[in-house]
């Protein structure tokens, strides 16, 4: 588990050097699989100062099982995402501006270009609005339950990452740090999506073919992108 | 004083590394409510050369008891703040490009998502345009006047920012540093709203729900962000 | 001239420095009234390697007086706003993104908050497109010609600034570093007078009564602001 | 083919300086003609790492003659590029924020300004969609003689880039270094033109005339800019 704290705090500094979030806005966590434990942010801790130790612990069911401080507001939504998306790794939450934007705006991210295709293999989904009864209840828990919903029967790898409608992006990988580099891919792609939309806004985005073209080079069985 | 002096010169320092003020533009104060003295940047005085004892201090009417250089011409207008909102303890005015934008459009910023009720309980209300005579009269405290008449019966650290119509924003908070992050937290707020109604111009936002939850999280006695 | 021609060079980094222009793009020049003479940035040179001996002093008509280099392609326009502005005694010209968009748009930009009207007593007028004549002929005097016809009887530095169509800003100052901050803040001017039309179109801009009060605050002999 | 190794390798890093790329998005390469070899960036291969022995050497038809790592999966692009425009030196493939929205929109950027006309006459072209039949077929390929199919008899120095639609800038000069120097300016035209466009978006762009004036003020032998 020291490993993976060391991870998750480096990840949790590298959205911060990329500019994704603002003061202690947004949050990263990462899973054992073998343990069935989950290691996150504490909240509201400046990241200047934080360190590996005040990282929090819980079980997937959210009980804490190391470190002092209170973890993440966030944190049911995380667990819910590990519980239900089985091959993830790692989960970062941000306020990134151009992503939220589109959460704001209820619009999901069409796959506009090969930059999209090249992660995303379809639109990034933006979740239906929670009914007043699950913002007053379980809201936290209700916010996963709103992204496994929107994925559907869809492969969450597939495109990792959901807008929650109003609020801003989850992102998810294999580990906290692919879950980052995927939230930095995506502000870039959510940056463009807002320039394209603009410049055209009846687009209609890639073709299934360039889509597939795109996507299965970087990802499966038949990818050819990098070094083998 | 000499310590609200620092705070207050460290707090103008903030609003600089923040990118949120060019040149002179923008200025901080913040006051001793047991002195009843206000402590504010000089006026047109570079940042890189300001020292604590370049601030001015003046008592709630203005006389200035303390200082050799001019205090900031907005003076008046955080002076009739502190008067007439006995809880907040600084305020910072600055030209940030996104909220004099909206400020100069104005048009009040709407309640789009969790960012902005993380930090503002309803809308940021825009003031009216002062009359010819206000303008041509007491300019400075007429602004801080129209600023506490758009709050009318609101708690303003429920929404601790007005946007001055074709001017820009004004900030305040428990204290000089707390009243920069809510105006570094607007800028953002004000750009992603900028983006937001460009990809949804009939957007309704936030719900009273979904607003109560996150403003209550983070503020009040209710609230459970952060460590305790 | 040894210390106009440091000053010279001191304005052409600084306008690197501030982002307003990339590679060899922008060119600063700064005059000695007295002796009759303006030293200019060479043209084509890169900024790192620039050295205040390689600046290029001429004479009014444009006789190369001083410097082995070639001057600046802009210089003709630079000599006939000396000529013909008798109270300037600095001129900058960039191709800075925003204030390029909007003499590309050849549309003047208009007084909408009172940042502009700190700096520009109304509009930033934008030239008329020059004949083809003009273009094929002495183009780099006839830009400033319009630039000057553009102005009629205005009053050159109660509007520091001209948008040359089709092409970018040249602004100017009482000396090159006067300029120089004229054109940062018109740079960021023309960004929020970017976002203001896109919040509101038919914005009417600041009134009469904001615009003098704005105006004579910083300058003539009322001016209040800054240390007397 | 040493020193060459050292151009690309330092315009590969340079495109990433100039914020151009993000991760390992983007490649550069050079080509020597007497050599008929061409060097290219690695795929996949993070830009902090990279050095100029991982570089990829291989001939005009991709047989790799040097280097161990697989190149670039652009590198069919660049060697039709290279059997295509005899006289280019040096290609770049970036995602650069602007130039792919403009891509994604599948506009062509039509000259704009002067800025523009310094170093593009005429407009920045966009490819056609490529059929099904290419994608699925040799696409990298087929990407390369889509950029080619949209020159027609154009000269490609006198317009040094092409939009590929759906996917991005692909930019080239007389060596990698000045293909870099095209695309760092492309980026900031495609900037620029939105910014335009949404302030007129009916703009007519440059005359012939200005396009001719500026475009040889830089170009052919009757370019006057810079020192001879």
């Amino acid at each position: 588990m020291r490993e993976l704290r060391e991870q998750v705090l480096e990840a949790n500094l590298e959205v911060v050097r990329r500019g994704l979030v603002l003061y202690t806005f947004g949050n990263v966590s990462g899973i054992s699989r073998t343990d069935g434990l989950v290691v996150i942010k504490p909240s509201g801790v400046p990241y200047e100062r934080m360190k590996a130790d005040d990282l929090v612990i819980t079980d997937l069911d959210g009980r804490q099982v190391w470190g002092e401080l209170r973890p993440s507001s966030d944190l049911a939504t995380h667990l819910h995402l590990y519980r239900s998306f089985s091959e993830i790794g790692g989960v970062v939450h941000t306020h990134s501006e151009f992503a939220t934007s589109w959460a704001q705006a209820r619009r999901e991210i069409p796959p506009l270009g090969t930059t999209h295709a090249d992660y995303f293999y379809g639109p990034v989904p933006v979740t239906r609005k929670l009914t007043t009864a699950e913002i007053e209840g379980n809201y936290v828990h209700a916010t996963g339950v709103a992204i496994v919903e929107c994925f559907g029967n869809r492969d969450p790898l597939e495109a990792p990452a959901a807008l929650v409608a109003d609020h801003g992006p989850f992102c998810w990988g294999r580990s906290p740090d692919e879950a980052v580099h995927n939230a930095v891919v995506l502000e870039s792609i959510a940056r463009m999506a807002t320039y394209t939309v603009a410049l055209r806004p009846d687009t209609s985005g890639v073709s299934q073919a360039l889509m597939d073209r795109h996507y299965f080079r970087k990802h499966g069985k038949t990818a050819t992108y990098g070094q083998s």
